[in-house]
This record gives structure tokens, C-alpha cells and sequence, in this order.
């Protein structure tokens, strides 16, 4: 059950189509914590309107300091959430970066203090286009403003205000995430000590927002969308949903590792059927991935974040240049990219380290040898675990953190 | 209007929705000649079936010497069609090889007799799930058989006996032509004098079944689809079709053409919209292909020829070795590709390179420099004409062919 820290939460509306608590997850989200502002403290968007209230859900693990000085924020991907690093509660699986974030990993609980709240845009409890307007009672759907990624990152700064942290110990995330992470270190440089940024670029490319078209397009084709009230109608554009997950997923991996995994393997037999069943393991696998991500997201919140990624250049924000971005920057950063990721490929992320050599910023760079693409950041991956846990070993020493005891 | 060589034709049947000319054009294509073969013929099929009646739409350019040994076949891609130099009888658009093919081009129309049918399971003309299924009057959906690349092969070579051409001068063709390509090289190898195989592969990776099969759930989710009988219930599966269209579209380019292209530029405005309109060039551009796309396409063609292309394996239909595909080869063979082509990526062409160098067949290679992607072989590419008029001159003087007088 979520934990309500104020007291301004209302009840859920009762114009929710019978057993779809899919609003219901988006108010009250289970297992987080959730702080909601006022009208007395409302979030200014770039899109030139105020949203308010708004809610954010959000996961702690391990203990803040006495100086408040051990603080990490870990920012999610586009189909993330605050569940880093403890079961989801819909899917029942584990935390997504598990491997990485808990007591002794390398983003050690024991001895910071991590915390991942659900993005602004997001489905899992953060005000989002399934969460209720308090104008109507009913589900924003599109009436929702369109957000870009710097005000997740501005809702994020009023969390870290709320919880009385100053200055983060660092900030990391993969994939939007590290958007997340690039701009927390351009609007707070202050706030930043460290940031890691990985597998990720400082704007969206042409061919990412092609991919991205394509998905919100599979959505609003699908009927069931119904101009995006499919929550106060209750339906819910399912198929829409899964073929734009379905598309996405495959650029997420990389032609080796889909060689590796299924290569032109036959699913349950030895030979075509000569029909459109799912023939090939991997088209067998894509449909699964479809069918699991409708159980567990909001389409609008796809079109949402999608369009918040497209939106993102942080060298358009800063009259063009992207090194002004990062201009006298104190913070210092760990940029990881990895060999086989096509959808944020190294050379986007040598381009963040040119910019950041050039403004004299602290960078350490490693491009991770792996077939495994985009979904690495995910993954097992030991080099990114040892080089993750070294840079912050050192980060740890500069800042004077004592080691968990 | 077609020109009808054999007298088997039926006239097409009243069960279309008004106004409704898809199926039409299926049985009685514009502007081609139209072969039929009647239950004396039928096509055996590798799904263990026999097709009949078979038709075949086709077009030809240039005359056929009194040798019968000038004719150059040329076998279309997914999406396209016979109409290959000349207007496009539903778009009003050029031919899609015109810059390759006619008077005084690479392929010479007035050197050698070019031919060019609608492929098996396509929609213009020749047999496809669009085409009258004579045992119901109506269009055949789902039930027309799915159909293999050695099955398109098949029917061409039906075409040639027909006109009497024993051996080919040679075979062209990109892409989902280059297989068929392939395919006749391997088939029939002494009636190919020469062959080029071009942005293709000797089977489809499990990153391109993997497109397919999102392109196949965007039209199967599209309620109009209604089972493959959109054309009996007089509903189109436009929406499904646009979207697979889009998808399929990002992997004929490459990320280079895209950025240059379009990069991030907005559309028709200097700052974005804060909405799910079209802001950027790239969305435009590819929401425009998908809507272009559904007026000269049938969705159940779609899901054959993508079929068939999963399917192709030459190397699983040889035992699993590919060299025994082209074992004592008689031909020669111009391999292209395109250094930006990540579809069809140049290691394809390399492998392709590799069998025919150990199955000891005469072979040139070229990889071309170009950031436009897999469509390159589609585009005005001059390397690539010099390279295949280069050797198609070499090869007319091996076969003894006179220049044009």
C-alpha cells in the first residue's frame, strides 16, 4: 500500500469502467511512497502551462546520511519505473536494475541512499495522462499537458527539495533516463556531484523519432484508443499498444544477439507451417514482449514519454551550442555506451564527452564491448557493473563519504 | 488494358463492395499483359499444394532477338511492381527502375528484351490473395496458399517457357528481387547466363523476420482487416497497413540519409507544437509514405511477400550448405551492395561472395558508398549503373550478343 507523506490526496473517482484499476494504479500506486503538491505549489512546464497538483510516487532504499550527502536519484527509461530495486507490483518481477542498485551492489544500499521516483508522464503513480483531473474526476487521457524531459527532471527537483537534499551524491540513469541524468546536470549543476549517463544522447535523432512516430501511430490507429478516453470508455487499445512495444523492443537489441538467441530457430517444430502463426522462436518472442508490456503500461503515457524524448536537445536550449550546457560544469561525470547499441550508439556518446572536454568538466568515458544493444544498460553486464562501482568508489572519496560500516 | 494472351480469363465476379476496383485491378491489371495458365497447369507449390488457375501479370520493354537470347528478367522488391519503366497505372509515378532501365540506359531496351512480371502473391495482376478465387467468385484472403520465393521463381520460369526463352542473358533484381535472383541461380542454373543479386541475402536474419512480423500484427490488429476478408466485406485495413508501411520504411534508409534529410527540423513552424501533431519534417515525411502506401497496396499481399521472404533460407533447402546451392555454377555473378544498407548489410553480400568464390562460379562484387540506406539500389546511384552496364557489356561479349544497330 502507498504511503500518503501529506495529506492533500483524494479519493479515486468512481467513473472508472468495473475492474479497471488501471486509473487506480495511476492515483494509488501500490508499494511507493507518494508526495503530492498543491495548487499552493504548482509545476511550470515548458509548454507554458501549470500543472497542479501533482503527484509524485517515488521508492527510497537504504538510509540518508546525517549530512544528507549520500544521496543518489536513479532515473528511469521510457517503460521504467520506481521499481529499481524491489519487486513490481503488477508484474511481480523483479526490480529492474536488481543487479546494480541494493546492499553490496554497486549502487550500494548500505551505504547511499537511492532514490527512484516514477516520472512525470508516467502510469505508476506520478501524475500522468491516467491520472484523475481533479477539474473533471476522470482520467486527464490528452487533455494531460505534453511534458518535456526537463520537467520530469524539474518535478524531481521539488521531490529532492521536499526530502530536504540539497545536493545529490549523484544522479544516473540509462536510455531516457540518462536524458534525465544529462539534464539534471544542466538546469542543478550545484546539485549534481556526480552523473553517469548512460547509453543515452544529449537529443533525440531523426531515425529515434521516426521509430517513435511509428509507435504512437500503432496506438492511435487502434480503435480502442478512442482519442485517448479509453479509460473513461473503458477500452483499452491493446493491440495498438503491443505492436508499438513489439517495434520498439527490436531496437532495444541488436541483429547479433536476435542471431545468437533465435537466429531462424523454428518455434515447436522442425518446419514452416506455411501460415502467419508465430512460426520463428522470434516472432513467438516478439509477441510475448507485446502481449506482457499492455499488462503493465498506459498507452497514453507511451505517447507521453515518447514525445518528451523527441522533444529533447539540450544544444536547442542553450542558443545551440551544447557545450553552454555544461559550461563551467563542477560535477563529474561517467559517460557509458556500448558497442551494439544502434538506438543510442557510442558515437552519441563521444559526442557528450567532446562537449564535456570542451567545458572542462570531469569525464570518464568506457564503451562496453557486448552484442547485447540498447537493453544492455539492463543487463547482466559485469564491465559496466566494476566501472560503475569505481567511479563512484572514487566520487565516494572526493565527497568525503564514509564507507557503509 | 491488359492484353489477354490465352483465352482462360473470367470475367470478375459482382461480389465486390461499389466503387471497390482493388480486387479488379488484381484479375485485370492496367496496362500490362496477363498470362493464364488453366487447370492443364497448375503450379505446385512448396506448401505441398498445387495453385490453379495461375495468372501472370507482366510488362516488357525492348524485342526479343531471333536468337531468344537477349532477355533480361527483372524481379521486383516487397512493394514493388512490373511496372518497372514505365507509369505506374494507379500512381501516375515513373517506373521504379526508369533510371536503370529504357533506351540507352545500364539496361538497354534497345539492346536487350526486358522483362518484368508481378511476383507470386503480389497485387497487380499476377495470382495473389487479392486475385478471384474461381472455386468461390470471390477475392481468396486467407485461403490463397502462402507461397515461397522458389514458388515466385517457379511461376517466372512458366512465364519464360511460355515465350519460349530457354536461357536468360540475365536476372536482376534488389532486395526481395535479389532473393529471387538467387533463387533462379540456384533453381535453374543453366538457364542463367547471368545473374545479379543485388541488397540482398541468401536468407532473412531474425532482425528482419523480426520487422516483418510487427508490419504482420500492425495489419492483423487493424479491425478492418477482418480475417484477410476485407475486400468481400468491403472494409480496408488502411490504418494496419500505413503503420507497417512506417515501420518498414525507417529500415530502407539509414540514420545518415534521415539526419540529412530531415535532421530535427520542425514542420512548417520554428518551435513544437506541445502536441501529437506532426512536428518534425521525419514524422510528416513518414506518416505521408504510410498514406501513399495503402493507395497501390494490398494488405494481404503484404503478409504473403513478407512471408515469403522470413521463409527464404537457400542454404536450409541444400542440406544446410549453402555452396551445394550454387555447386558447379555456370553463371556469373554481380554482387551489389551499399555501405549504409543496415537491412541487407554488405556482410549479407560477403557471405554471398564467399559461397559462389567456393562453389568456384565467376563472381564480382562491389560495395558501393552511400548514406541512403537499402533503398540505394532503388535511387540514382551512378557507381552502381557504371558498374552493372561494366558488366553486362562483359558479359553480352561472352555470350556473343551484338551491340544495338
Amino acid at each position: 500500500m502507498p504511503v500518503f507523506e501529506m495529506a492533500q490526496i483524494k479519493s479515486v473517482s468512481g467513473a472508472l469502467a468495473p475492474g479497471d484499476d488501471r486509473a487506480r494504479e495511476a492515483d494509488q500506486p501500490r508499494d511507493s511512497l507518494v508526495l503530492r503538491f498543491g495548487p499552493d505549489k504548482p509545476l511550470r512546464l515548458d509548454a507554458g502551462v501549470e500543472l497542479s497538483p501533482l503527484q509524485i510516487a517515488y521508492k527510497t532504499y537504504g538510509t540518508l546520511n546525517t549530512d544528507r550527502s549520500n544521496a543518489i536519484l536513479i532515473c528511469h527509461a521510457l517503460t521504467g519505473d520506481q521499481h529499481v530495486a524491489s519487486v513490481h507490483p503488477i508484474t511481480g518481477k523483479p526490480g529492474w536494475w536488481e543487479l546494480l542498485v541494493g546492499p553490496g551492489k554497486p549502487i550500494d544500499t548500505e551505504r547511499y541512499f537511492v532514490i527512484c521516483p516514477n516520472v512525470l508522464g508516467g502510469c505508476l503513480g506520478t501524475s500522468g495522462p491516467s491520472s484523475t483531473d481533479p477539474a473533471t474526476g476522470k482520467p486527464y487521457g490528452l487533455t494531460f499537458p505534453v511534458i518535456t524531459i526537463r520537467d520530469m527532471v524539474r518535478a524531481q527537483a521539488m521531490l529532492l527539495d521536499h526530502l530536504g537534499i540539497d545536493t545529490l551524491f549523484a544522479v544516473a540513469g540509462g536510455s531516457m533516463g540518462g536524458m534525465q541524468v544529462l539534464q539534471w546536470a544542466a538546469s542543478y549543476p550545484e546539485r549534481v556531484f556526480a552523473a553517469l549517463p548512460i547509453a543515452c544522447a544529449t537529443r533525440h535523432s531523426a531515425q529515434n523519432i521516426a521509430f517513435h512516430e511509428v509507435g504512437r501511430q500503432a496506438i492511435m490507429a487502434d480503435p480502442e484508443w478512442r482519442g485517448g478516453r479509453y479509460l473513461v470508455e473503458g477500452t483499452n487499445p491493446r493491440r495498438g499498444l503491443a505492436v508499438a512495444r513489439m517495434g520498439a523492443h527490436i531496437t532495444y537489441l541488436s541483429d547479433a544477439a536476435l542471431h545468437r538467441k533465435f537466429g531462424r530457430k523454428f518455434q515447436d517444430r522442425s518446419n514452416p507451417t506455411f501460415s502467419f502463426d508465430a512460426d520463428f522462436e522470434v516472432e513467438s518472442y516478439l509477441r510475448h514482449q507485446g502481449i506482457a508490456f499492455v499488462e503493465r503500461f498506459d498507452a497514453n503515457s507511451y505517447l507521453y514519454l515518447t514525445r518528451a524524448m523527441d522533444y529533447f536537445d539540450l544544444a536547442a536550449d542553450h542558443d545551440g551550442v551544447l557545450a553552454n550546457a555544461f559550461k563551467n560544469s563542477p560535477t563529474r561525470f561517467c559517460v557509458i555506451s556500448f558497442t551494439s547499441d544502434w538506438l543510442f550508439p557510442t558515437s552519441d556518446s563521444r559526442a557528450i564527452v567532446h562537449t564535456l572536454n570542451a567545458s572542462g568538466a570531469r569525464v570518464s568515458f568506457a564503451e562496453i564491448v557486448t552484442d547485447k544493444g540498447h537493453d544492455a544498460f539492463l543487463l547482466d553486464e559485469p564491465e559496466m557493473f566494476a566501472i560503475l562501482r569505481g567511479f563512484l568508489d572514487g566520487a565516494a572519496a572526493a565527497r568525503g563519504l564514509e564507507h557503509a560500516s
